[in-house]
């Protein structure tokens, strides 16, 4: 009887470790969402960006297979599109009313609640280093302006001068959106409106979900306005116990649905399936006049990638490790 | 028989018009929470403290008694807090590192989930109405530093300079501070460590509910460093569905919680009264490392003051007129 009760918890004992050991990864990442159109679109521009979604969410899908964080794995991939002029976060944002540029960005760690914020950069080469840092070594959440630049000076962080980040496009983007004494304005890449904005969600092999989300923010912003982006709860949310979440749209919106905490809290007390909440979260954005879109990972690894715009640059790769890469609702 | 349902239809329509009508209204505010002991504070401060509570609340209640809006009531209470260098709100908030007066508020409409808020503003006499200004007259929901302070002399509230906001005794605590390279300080007030931010949530005899907060952040704090007071979500919400919250407290905590939306979510998912919901979400606080407190009203003008630090500067007026005013735990 003593033997069979051992080998029933030897059993037990290894099965449970064996769940920990083979934790699902995941990763899923955003590029935007906004009117992407198959039909504004050239074969070259299609390619250029599939490719790039592709080598960002690789590249953290390697780093989560070879037993890394998903906090490292989430830096890295948007490091890679920040760099990337294809995406309004680093070089190519879109610049502001007074033509510079002004990057946004947040992280979050699902196993502690930690998190870590900038708003209103002009010189942090990659905005969600910045983020992760100020999480990591002070003893705030949010930093914002000047005060963020100096902060990541001081933490030896890259820094460029405003002039890198500013590609003709956009200048010409936010020159006709002056004109027109508008906030969005037509797309130079797409020949459409979209919002951009990069995220991604990564779970590592030990059930840790880390989320991030980067963005130069809205064409011809004024006033120092700061969106979802920077924003935990609205633009970004992690917690093990439930989901990660990045959010692309229009900021406003996200902030005033508080919606990546909406879609935590709906399955955390409402016993909703990331999909499910991620659709009735986006329903409300709808509701106040708003749009865009999320991707998020629960803490089993299921992903959900809703958006209510015509398209959502977006990519994934779960356990199996089959690679999906998509921009149009199709 | 038509006559009989005649006279049932008059006295349920009667009723709803009368529920309508009679909506509860009340009003409830905070002064900031902490290490607030009656040992530390002197008779005369202490009514320095009750009298400014109650004359704030009775201000507010006044407007709803009178038939005004939740969000005239909220602006006008906040003000008068804002007003008094009793509070870190306006006159009379903390310093910044460098020796300024650095102010966020934030509001939200619980009718539309209209939202705004400052963060930064140097300038803004009271920062409640220059939320309100975002929420009415911008496309955006948060304007930070100088561009908030654009914004509001281009609506024409009123500005002082920097100085106007600075007391003597906030003054010396931030010295005091930075000889210690401490974020907060032994309070020149009350002798003791605590977390300044006034808030103020309403419903009006519509069923609208309003919530503000606005503070002058943590002494000493550094790098344009955001707490939750301007977060909708972290330190703000209001959703006529629902209820409204305003927080006060260890600010990276609230935010990292999403404490006001958590509450919310809890009554809208999970059923929980606003006190229950409360409580719990400064258990999550209390885990994460932080303390702190909020008020709130739910939609039929149900009352919840909690927090988890020695006391809470609060007050509140329901439906009956009763006016309650307390500082400490009992």
């Amino acid at each position: 009887m003593r033997i069979l009760i051992t080998l029933v918890s030897l059993v037990l004992f290894s099965s449970c470790q064996s769940d920990y050991e083979e934790n699902n990864i995941a990763i899923v990442i955003h590029g935007g969402a906004g009117t992407i159109l198959k039909e504004n679109m050239t074969p070259e521009l299609e390619l250029a960006y599939l490719q790039k979604l592709e080598e960002a969410v690789k590249t953290g899908y390697q780093i989560l297979q070879e037993g890394g964080t998903s906090q490292n794995a989430v830096e890295e991939t948007i490091k890679i599109m920040e760099n990337s002029p294809l995406f309004n976060a680093g070089l190519g944002a879109v610049l502001t009313n007074d033509e510079t540029v002004s990057l946004d960005a947040s992280f979050m760690e699902g196993s502690n609640l930690n998190a870590g914020a900038i708003a209103g950069s002009q010189y942090i080469k990659n905005p969600i280093s910045a983020a992760i840092s100020v999480m990591n070594d002070s003893p705030h959440v949010l930093l914002s302006s000047e005060g963020a630049d100096e902060f990541a000076i001081k933490m030896g962080l890259d820094t460029m001068p405003n002039s890198y980040f500013i590609t003709e496009r956009r200048l010409n983007s936010v020159r006709k959106a002056k004109e027109n004494d508008r906030l969005a304005v037509v797309d130079p890449f797409i020949n459409d409106y979209k919002y951009g904005t990069v995220g991604c969600v990564a779970i590592d092999k030990n059930g840790n979900i880390s989320s991030g989300t980067s963005t130069g923010g809205t064409t011809n912003k004024k006033w120092g306005r700061i969106g979802d982006a920077p924003i935990i709860g609205a633009g970004t949310y992690a917690n093990n116990d439930c989901c990660g979440i990045s959010a692309t749209g229009w900021g406003e919106h996200f902030i005033r649905n508080v919606v990546a905490y909406d879609i935590a809290a709906q399955i955390m007390y409402d016993n909703k399936s990331i999909t499910e909440a991620s659709k009735k979260s986006l329903e409300k954005v709808m509701k106040t006049g708003g749009d865009g879109g999320v991707i998020g990972l629960d803490k089993n690894g299921n992903v959900s990638m809703e958006f209510n715009t015509a398209g959502m640059y977006r990519a994934f790769i779960g356990n199996d490790g089959e690679l999906i890469v998509k921009i149009y609702s199709n």
